[in-house]
């Protein structure tokens, strides 16, 4: 990025408008690193400057006459983009009226009943889940493939944590299923593999196969929102995003996932051994912690103030996480390490 | 910015996520350059990736059910947006219906006949102009104020070349209009100032005054679209701002714009020494060149064989287009000379 930035200086190194997809070179590098083995094409990778910003495109692109399901609880612009995009009826005190929100709880081993999901448009799935770190097996991703065609649906499948995954029996990609291609849009980033959260870079894989009902292919119109209403990643996040992709980038990737993960293990077993029922935190940074009876808000204002730490209010994802409090391991080891000295004064048997 | 990549990999120098709308410093520098001499604050300016895309967001913001006016012609991601969001009818052969195209030619002095306008909710509003390279006048703009106040319309004033503005009489902002705070959202880029076509950034104004019919501010929902489907510029992109809105950098890029006006006046002088009529490329970087009684297209393709050169099919800016091609000034000066030496062999008396 730092040459980059230098080379932008010189008539040689300056580079201005587009490719609006992202650079050839960095597009057949995502292909290469990630999705050639899963029958993907460079072309059908369009890069960006991250997975929410994609998301609302994709919203923008679906229009407001689709309907939506989605995991609950879930990231919140799932929700937020498709109220803002006039898909949902009115807030009902608990939800949005319109919105199939698919439970997932420890009950349902955080993957929803299909068999009693209400077919619809778009299905928005996250795996590993935020906020749940539930992370669903070959299995699962099979049956929600199959549920998508069956129903004319299209999945809208992020895989923003899915380096976080350790269980092989766990898919790190929605096209490792056959026939995800004819249903699945897959969106990714840089933001939690390799702190890019303000670099911004991220990617959606849209394959050639997947088609509308009358045949026309969806890639052609996700094409034309982002060479319409966006020109492009930053030309310094896009050499940064190709350095994470060569072999000594993403190796140094690999590794800082690996530190988030042993901060996910020291918060998982902290909380296990202090008696709490702890989910999530082994294919996924997040660590979703039960109180079960209580409200989520007021955990998180009790362990605020007695604790002196900030952890998320599972209610905040959708009326699914109620009861609950996630806990992330995006952070200094030093400071995972207080926070859990912190944790066990307060809560420590 | 190049000392923000380095800095990205030091623990001081590292930032993460946010704020979506810009660093505080960087909405500070814009509103001390730029836009505190009109009345405007930093927190009515949003920090984005572009101006494309921010028409893309205003538009995700103003929803399906507004009427549409623009300059004819004009950027065409004034009309393509609009046709994605829904807020137009059907193509009807040279327009979309329910768009109100506001004709700019030579014979109204490339400004809109404002007795005969249509209302509208939203009017999109480019000066100096993309493609004719017209800049409105002081009293122009005061007319575009009344109309639009009168009607309860928002302009969107588009003023990605107003520092190419040499006229005193033309103003560089729109809020240089008394009453423009309670009508206009202002957006820009250092696209066309410090050459960040590929480093991507933008801003958008949305002043506290600028309100709904029912009382509540517009930049509110601003707020929302920004921090729901966008998760702020790239923060090396925004130490390029900051470097460009300092002493040094302003002149360096007050220096860099002055150098393209003079290939303007290269390229408007040897058209008209020519024989063409020809406008723009005094206050805008673009020289808009007439040929009465034919096809844009037919022109552009007669200069790409003839000079192998490629200009910009007038058409191609909407219906008000036809019968001119567009030259940029966008180029190295040996570029534009050799243009200039091809252009007289062909078309030279």
């Amino acid at each position: 990025m730092k040459n980059s930035c230098i080379g932008l200086g010189t008539r040689e190194g300056y580079s201005g408008y587009g490719a609006e997809q992202g650079q050839g070179p960095l597009r057949e590098a995502f292909c290469n690193r990630l999705y050639a083995s899963v029958g993907r094409k460079p072309n059908e990778i369009f890069v960006s400057d991250g997975s929410k910003c994609d998301i609302g495109r994709l919203q923008v692109m679906f229009g407001s006459d689709v309907s939506v399901a989605l995991q609950d609880p879930a990231y919140p612009v799932y929700v937020d983009s498709s109220v803002i995009m006039g898909m949902t009826g009115n807030y009902n005190g608990t939800g949005f009226d319109g919105i199939e929100y698919m439970v997932c709880t420890p009950e349902n081993d955080f993957f929803p009943d299909l068999d009693k999901a209400k077919s619809t448009d778009i299905i928005f799935f996250c795996s590993p889940n935020n906020p749940t770190g539930a992370a669903a097996t070959k299995a699962q991703l099979t049956s929600l493939v199959d549920f998508a065609r069956k129903n004319g649906s299209i999945i809208v499948y992020d895989a923003a944590y899915a380096l976080y995954i350790s269980d092989t029996n766990c898919p790190r990609s929605i096209y490792e299923i056959p026939g995800a291609e004819t249903c699945a849009i897959e969106t990714c980033s840089f933001s939690k593999y390799a702190g890019f959260t303000g670099v911004r870079l991220g990617w959606t894989v849209v394959p050639e196969q997947l088609k509308y009902a009358d045949g026309s292919p969806v890639m052609n119109d996700f094409n034309r929102i982002m060479t319409t209403a966006f020109n492009g990643a930053s030309n310094v996040a896009q050499a940064g995003g190709l350095a994470c992709l060569q072999d000594q980038g993403w190796k140094q990737m690999l590794e800082l996932v690996d530190f988030y993960k042993v901060n996910a293990t020291i918060l998982r077993n902290t909380f296990t051994e202090m008696g709490f029922t702890v989910y999530g935190g082994e294919n996924a940074p997040y660590v979703w912690v039960g109180f079960p009876g209580r409200k989520s808000w007021d955990v998180f204002a009790e362990i605020l103030e007695k604790c002196d730490i900030v952890t998320t209010p599972g209610s905040g994802f959708g009326p699914g996480g109620e009861g609950f409090v996630r806990a992330s391991a995006f952070g200094h080891r030093e400071n995972i390490l207080e926070a859990v000295e912190r944790f066990k004064k307060v809560y420590g048997k």
